[in-house]
This record gives structure tokens, C-alpha cells and sequence, in this order.
């Protein structure tokens, strides 16, 4: 408890006062002091939790989440961050509601929110539609909200889009300022954010983009390598070369997995699709065309297989600085001879750096309840020490 | 605050003490004294909310939700209702059930009730089934209660059935009364309940049947428009006549969308299944006889394609009183050239009425929570003011 | 609240201390007096409730649901004292999440645990499956809070599984318990466990396992009795022998209804399929024989067919003690002329039991909730008399 103040202290050094009464779309959209003071809360809601100290700053309300696509952490992530806080969730299941009638999202939006505290929304599939989508719904509750219609404004926390997929690259970042003992560690550090093989099709590309995207702001040596054709949307990539000139970085592009692991300090091998095929898939998918998304999957599965090579191995590894680098993955890895024939990482890779894998997910719903309560709650330091003073328990029955 | 005083003042006025361990199916077995109850135990509890003050009645317990028909709005209500309240919603999903099993209503009811405090229940699909079905459920638990199976007995309400919408009419009547600041100034007000042309299929007739019986009450001029051949439950008919001749207004019923509209001062332009063609629906699906199910949609798509002129139009509306009738929908509306080529209503009208359209839909939440809290506490009055005095925040980050 | 020192008496007699931390898997691997805890626990909390006090013990903390197999009143009931106990439960829905992609159980295990208490899994479809699975659950998060990586360990709580159905065949219990005025009055009473037609395919072995290991523990004469070929597994039947010489009674089995249920002063009757069937399904399934599995369900049925004479008919049930026996079941029952044309039970048997019948499922969700309770609080005795002081109402607004 007496940590309350060690991380209010550390708030009271950073101005994050734009958050109150904001949505989280992309890390980029935020200050880095704005970034700091997310880990921090993160990190005080996880501490007064281990003290078995109650978070809940609602007494009732609805957190409600939307998933365009297959989940299992985001989903428990997001249940758990708004429990945490006291936010019963409820799943907006668009099969089974009227949204096929052609409702409109502006109406769909207001119709759901009317108790409702946060809204997070996942939607990864198509290139220029899922951040898009997020917006409109932001923009829906809010103005539901100044035309009186919502007595209170939703926040919109993006559980990944096409374009970033921040809780998740937050989650990572601050498992290694844990790991690296402070972010003033991390200055000059190199990480690879690499692609590698998988034999599955069309994985989204919001991780090595959100990755690029937060790491370069840190005073780290970024250093993005994928196949030929495997590119990123160049708009992220810009977003990469501003950050890493701003914090005295730099951001590199390679095509080979070998140069980024070479002495890198961290290492992030995960598959993705190219760019310019998701953004045909989205046109097929657009038009209906059955037979062209059949055919384009078919292609990228062919060209994936162009590049087993890139694969984490033992000896990657070994290349790394003192052949330790923190290996980094968003779960669940294609491990080779484990879930698949071929796939991101050797077996051993994995399994010698599973406890700290399944360390960086922790942080996850506390990064997620952190944006909830930088957006909800005005004056941070004084609510944290007010629930560190009621001393309400999370669990009754302890000692 | 002070509201408090004001809201339970007024329910002193009223009597409505059958309400408490009473279930809600249609409004007109209410008492008006009743349902006016019920519209102040709604604002009341609205008051608090906005007051940052918890309304929860309910340390733990369930609100069981079963949905026989698609629903984004009225789940959410529900969800939002129990939250309220302090209980957690379960919907019962039968696909996922044992109910296939041929397990009877009344031993389901009981399963799944023995820390459920409220059962809300949409089934508004087949003519003579929906509200038995509700008053199956109802008279189960209350059994299971008196055999002492269930320690609580489950108020039931209704979330749609196939004779009335009553948390829907109420939130639309409740609106109302906001808009016109007070149930004082409702008496000779005209009211329009139309059909208007929808380019879908099978809509229920509980939204028409529920206005005529519930706003005849309120001593406005109901008139009744739809095109032949769409006639409402004749019963319900009987009920409004009864009603207005009670409340000394009238009940008129044309097939002129233009009569209605004349001079107006509340329109709803609504499209609905012709009554006689949903018996028939009844009964073909009764014989699962599907061949016969596909040619009577056909046969009553075709049959309102007759009346795409039933639109609410800009020139409609100019014809209401001073050109400004307040347009009512329980939405999602079908408009013209946004969510089909042609529908219910004109785009712009529909537009210009957005706003307060979405408040007519803020009132369902309360509405239902108001139902529950009528059926659950004996000195609501007493309840309310110790709500106030606990003074529990709903949000403790507050300022 | 007089009867709480009553419940922590009776609790001080028992040694359960090895229940604190531990999963509840099996009965059989549970010591007598901690059986005899759980329902004194079950008891305490229903009296708790029925007081109106709040047996909350958490805030905040997610019970996570897993059902491999359609469930109605296990998902209720572990909705039910997960709620009562604090804990918002969260389904995981297999077809929604990342599973398939070929994560494995240990990783998708913590990555759903991060801020779970309790885990209840249903899995009771194959033969050496379900039980061994929950195993793999348990030891992952087990290693992820030894590792870690959780900052609590979930319980796990076996809601079914292919040897036992510890919730219900708990349930029953109790109802005995209670049904015959005490533990004390059940030496030498006896009981049939018997096999009875069911039009259905594939029934779980889990319930007549589940009871022949439970119910001979307490001194009770247990009579299993089924057609030829219906064997359940033969370690369970050791079991049972076992707890028959333990207690001083006998376990006997046969192939005659009517010799069960001479002179029985507890009968259950219930269909289940072949434990060597049931086998084979669980390599047909392995090897996807589709085929393989129609033409299984087919000869089971007809196998089935041969033994529709094993019904319980009340011819059968004036053979019993004194015409009185205590009749049981998990339900839904196959109701011979109401779910079915033939079936397990006569329809008057069933319907002049049905209130015990639903008094007996009434004791599911208080069993689950002693099993976690007992999981989680180091001092029961103390938090339950904790509880009572603290006097939090479950319902607010009673007089």
C-alpha cells in the first residue's frame, strides 16, 4: 500500500490530462508522457489487486465488447480489465441482433450505450475498415452523448484494428520495461521485429505495425525485417522513422532475419500477411467475390511456403546479444513440430521462454483497465489513494 | 437530491400496491394509478444515476433473459435494467440447452431459477403463443415458490409478446410525457398509430397493439390507419375502445394515412404483419409446413408492395398539427433510401427527429428497471429515500 | 443467524483442511469429512441467503465456464453460486475462440486465468477424456501461479466428466441428507441404482458412477442393477466395493430391475449407454469415422430397444419400502407419454415426485458453492461467522 505512493508520485510528474474524457485508437495518438502515465496506472491497479485491495470505481454500468473476429485473451482481457473496475460485461453479438436490418452504426452505437461505460471493439480483417469503423462509433456515442440522449460517454478502447493493436504492443512494452528493470534501461537496446513462416493465411498485420509503431518511441534500435512483398502499411512505417528520430533511435528495414537478430536485445518473430494482399482481399471481400478470396488464399499460402526459412531457431537465438534476447510473441506462436509441421519458432525457443511469454499477457487486462481509468476518472492520484484508503478487499475470505 | 422528495410525493398519491410480487405482461391489466407508478419510479431512478447515486437493490442475484427473436435494443435495455439493479444477467440460450430434450416449461422454469429474482422473456413471433408461453413460465416459478422449491419467486417481464410491447410503449409514453411536460397536458391530443410500407417481411404486431391500448388511457384522440387487410387483434381493438371511452377521448380507425395524420400531434408510422396473415404463419409453422411458410411470405411481401404510398413523408408531416406532430419509432425504422430503397419513413424527417427519437429509446432501460423494483419492494417510497440517504456513488472516480 | 454457530460447530468436529487450495475432481478423492464439510457449507450458505445476508466474499474476479456439452441447469447453477459467491462468470466458448488454432491447453489455460478464481468445466463426452482434460486445466494454471504468471489459482470444479458428476451426485446427497432428517438415519437404507429405457443415444455413465462412488460411503446398501452389457467402468465399481466395506454396507449388483427395487428405500432409475460403447465411440471419434458413428447409434438404439421393460412404473414402485421409496433423478427425465412415447419413469411416479425432484436440483448451486468456498477461504468457520456479522443484505429493499 505504501507503493500507492511511489506510483502516484510518478504520476505527478507526467501530464496525461487529454486522456480524461478520451478514446485509445493508436498508441501514436498519444504523448509518451500519455503512454508512461497508461504503465503506471497499469501497474498500481495490478499492485493494489496483489494487496487484495477493491478497483472498483463502478458501482454498476456495462463494459461492452464487439469482436469482428475469433478471440480468447483479448476477449478474457477486456471481461477481466472491466470487472476489475466494477463494469458488468455484455457481448454485442451481431448475429443475434437487429444490426442486419441495416441499422446504422450511428443508431446501433447509441441504442447499446445507454448505460454503458466502455466499448471495446475488435476488428482486424480488412485494411482501412476496422479503425475507421472504431471512429464511427466514437463519434456516434459522443454525440449521442452532447445531444443528452447518453447521460455519460462510452469510451472506445480499440482492441485491435487494422492499423495498430495497442493493448496488445502496450502489454508487451511494459512487460519489458519489467523485464529490462525500468524504461531508462531501454535506451540503445535493439529489437527485431521480424516476420516468420506460418502455414495458416491472412494474419493481421496490427502487431508488427502497433510494435514499430510504440517501440521506436523508447529510445530503441527498431529493426523491421520481412520477405519481399511482406511490407507494412508505409503509413506506420513513417509513423517508425518520426518516432525513432524524435527519441535518438533508429528504425531499419531489412530483408533478412539474420541481420535483425544479430545482437538484438529483443525479439518479436510473428507471421503476417502483406499488406497489398489484405488490401485486395478487402476489395474481393467488398465485391462478394467468393472465388477470388479462394484463389487469393491460395496464393498467399504458396508464397508463405516460399519462406520457411524464417523461422526463430535455436541458432537465431544464439545470435542474439549473449545469444539471451527476450523473445517476444502476442500468443498463440505457430511452434514448430508442437501446433504445426513448420512454423514462427523452434519448440525449445518456446518452450525456454514460456513463464516470461505467458508473463507479458498478464499485462494485458491491467493495461486495458488503464485506459478505462485515465479516460473515467478526472484526477487519477486522488482516486488511487482513495481506493487504497478504503481498503474495501477483493476477497473477503483471506486471513 | 432533493428530487427524492419530489418523486416519492407523487407515489404517495398513487396506489399501486398489487404491483409488489406481481409479474408485468400487457399494460391494461395495470391500473393507470399502476402504470403511472411505474413512469415515476423510472424518472426516479433515472434522477439517481444521473445523481451518481447506485440504485442497486441487489447484493447478488440473476436476471434470466430469453430471446426467441433477434434483439440489440431491448437485450441491452434488459442488460442494462439488471445491472441497475445489481444483478447479473444469464440469457438462457436454448440452442445451448438441454430444452431440446423435451424437458417440459415448467421443470426448465425452476432449473434455472433458484437465485433468479427477475425472467424476461421476448417471444413475439406466433399469434396465441408468445404471452401464453410468458404466463407458462410465470405460473411455473410461482408454483416452484409456494412449493418452497425456490426461495424467491421471479417477477416476469415481458419483453415483447404477440399482443403487447409493453417496456416498449411505456419508454414510448413515458417520452412522451417528458415532451409535453406533464401527463396533464396530454388530454385531447391526437395521436396517429399507422402502418407504413416496409420491403420486409413478418414485423409483429405488438408495437400498434400496445399504443392503441396503452395511450387511449391518457385521454388523447387515438386514430388507428392502416390499409385493408391489416387489421390488429380484434381484443386488443375492444381494449382501446373500452380505454377511451374511459378516459373520455376517442378511438377512431380508418385506412386513410392522411386522415390520421391530419392535424396530429404525435405520429407512428410503423409497418406490421397483417394479424390474419400471422395466425396463418401460426399455424403453417405449427405443420412445419415449410413450402407453405415461404409462399405466404412471398404472398405478403407482394401484398405490401401494394402500399409503397404509406410513407411518412415530409408532406405528411407538414399535414400534422402546425407541422410539427412528434414523430415516434421503436426503431430500427426502415427509412427511404438509407436502410432500403423505399420504407416507413422520408430520410429527412427521420433526421429531424433523430435526436428525440434516441431519447424515446433512453426511457426502456428505466422503464424495465422501474417494473422490476415495483415488483420486488414493498415501500418503494421507503426505498428510494434510503437509496438516497446510503448515497453510494454508481461512479466513485468522480470528482 | 443463530444457526450460524450451528454450521461452524458442526464444522469444527471435521478435518477438511486439505480442501483449502485444492480442486474438487472426484468425491471418491475427497476424505468422508470433507464430503461431510461441503454440505455443511452448502447448508450455511443457503441459510445465509434465505436471511437475506450477502455471502459475497469476492468483489471483484471472474469464474470462468467451459461446457463441452450442452447444459441447462449446470450452467445455471454455476452461474448461480458463482454470482452468490461475487465472481461474474465468463463462458468459454470454444467456437468463438483462438483455440483451434492449435493453442494448447496449458497456454490457453492461464491466458483465460489472469484474473479467474474458479474454473467449472463440463466434458463428459469420451471415455478417458473429460476427467483427464480438467487434469491438464488444473496443473497449467497450478504451474502458472507456482510460475508466476497468475497471480491467484483458479479452482477448478469438475461439473462433469466421464467418471463422475460430482455436483449433482453432491446434490442428491444432500437431499437425502435432508430428506431422511440427518446422515445419522441413513445406516442400512437401500438404495437402487438402476439402468432405465431411454429413447435417446449416448447417455453419460457419469451419474450412476458418480452415485455407486458416493452413496456407499454412508452405510447405505447400494443395489446397481442394469441389463446385460450396460456395465459402467469396472475401477468404479472398485471404488464402490471399497467404500462398501469402509462403511459397513454392501454394494451389490445385478440384472433385475425388480430385485433393486424389493424393499428399496431410495430409487434411481436413469438411462445411460454401454461404458464398452461408449469406448468405442471414443475411437470412432478419434479416427473421424462418421460412419462408424451413425452405424454405433444405431445398434445402440436398438440395443436400447430390447429393454424397454426397465421402466419405473408403479407396479415397481410399491415393491419398494413400504410403497415410499425416495425417487431420484438429474432430470430432464424421459417421462414415458410426455417427452416420449416410452421412457424412464411412468408419468404419475414422476409427477407425484416432482417437488422433491426439483427440492433435490435445488441443492446444485449451494454444492458448487461449498466446493469453491471450501477451495478458497483458508478459515471457513470464521468467514462464515464474518459474513453474519457483517450483515450486508442480499436484498436491499425488504422491509
Amino acid at each position: 500500500m505504501s507503493y500507492v505512493k511511489q506510483w502516484t508520485k510518478r504520476l505527478d510528474k507526467l501530464n496525461f490530462r487529454n486522456m480524461y474524457g478520451n478514446d485509445f485508437f493508436l498508441t501514436w495518438e498519444k504523448t509518451f508522457e500519455e503512454v508512461m502515465a497508461t504503465f503506471t496506472v497499469a501497474d498500481a491497479l495490478r499492485g493494489l489487486r496483489e494487496d487484495n485491495v477493491s478497483t472498483k470505481i463502478f458501482d454498476s454500468g456495462l463494459g461492452i465488447s464487439l469482436f469482428r473476429d475469433n478471440s480468447t485473451r483479448t476477449r478474457f482481457s477486456f471481461a477481466s480489465a472491466c470487472n476489475l473496475l466494477g463494469l458488468e460485461v455484455q457481448d454485442l453479438d451481431e448475429g443475434k441482433s437487429q444490426i442486419a436490418h441495416g441499422e446504422t452504426v450511428r443508431e446501433t452505437a447509441n441504442m447499446i450505450s445507454f448505460m454503458a461505460d466502455v466499448i471495446g471493439i475488435r476488428d482486424d480483417m480488412y485494411i482501412g475498415k476496422g479503425n475507421a469503423y472504431m471512429h464511427s462509433v466514437a463519434d456516434a456515442v459522443r454525440e449521442g452523448y452532447l445531444d443528452g440522449v447518453l447521460e455519460q460517454c462510452p469510451t472506445l478502447v480499440n482492441l485491435q484494428c487494422d492499423i495498430d493493436h495497442p493493448t496488445q504492443c502496450m502489454a508487451d512494452m511494459n512487460h519489458i520495461i519489467h523485464q529490462f528493470g525500468g524504461v531508462e534501461n531501454l535506451k540503445g537496446k535493439k529489437v527485431a521485429m521480424t516476420w516468420a513462416y506460418s502455414p495458416s493465411y491472412g494474419k493481421p498485420l496490427s502487431v508488427p505495425q502497433g510494435v514499430i509503431g510504440l517501440f521506436t518511441r523508447f529510445g530503441m534500435d527498431v529493426h523491421l525485417a520481412h520477405p519481399k512483398g511482406y511490407e507494412v502499411m508505409p503509413e506506420v512505417e513513417e509513423v517508425a522513422k518520426r518516432n525513432a528520430l524524435a527519441s535518438g533511435c533508429t528504425f531499419t528495414k531489412s530483408n533478412s532475419m539474420e541481420e535483425a537478430f544479430k545482437d538484438a536485445d529483443i525479439v518479436y518473430p510473428k507471421s503476417w500477411a502483406p499488406f497489398a494482399a489484405m488490401e485486395r482481399r478487402t476489395k474481393l471481400y467488398g465485391d462478394g467475390d467468393n472465388e477470388g478470396i479462394k484463389a487469393l488464399e491460395k496464393e498467399l499460402l504458396a508464397q508463405n511456403a516460399n519462406h520457411k526459412d524464417w523461422e526463430c531457431t535455436e541458432k537465431l537465438m544464439q545470435s542474439t546479444r549473449g545469444g539471451k534476447a527476450l523473445y517476444l510473441h502476442c500468443l498463440p506462436a505457430d511452434i514448430s513440430g508442437v501446433s504445426c509441421k513448420e512454423g514462427e519458432v523452434a519448440a525449445s525457443v518456446f518452450d525456454r521462454y514460456r513463464v516470461p511469454l505467458y508473463k507479458e499477457a498478464s499485462h494485458k487486462p491491467y493495461i486495458i483497465a488503464a485506459m478505462i481509468f485515465l479516460s473515467k476518472v478526472k484526477y487519477p492520484q486522488k482516486t488511487l489513494r482513495e481506493l487504497a484508503d478504503r481498503g474495501k478487499k477483493r476477497f473477503f475470505g483471506v486471513v
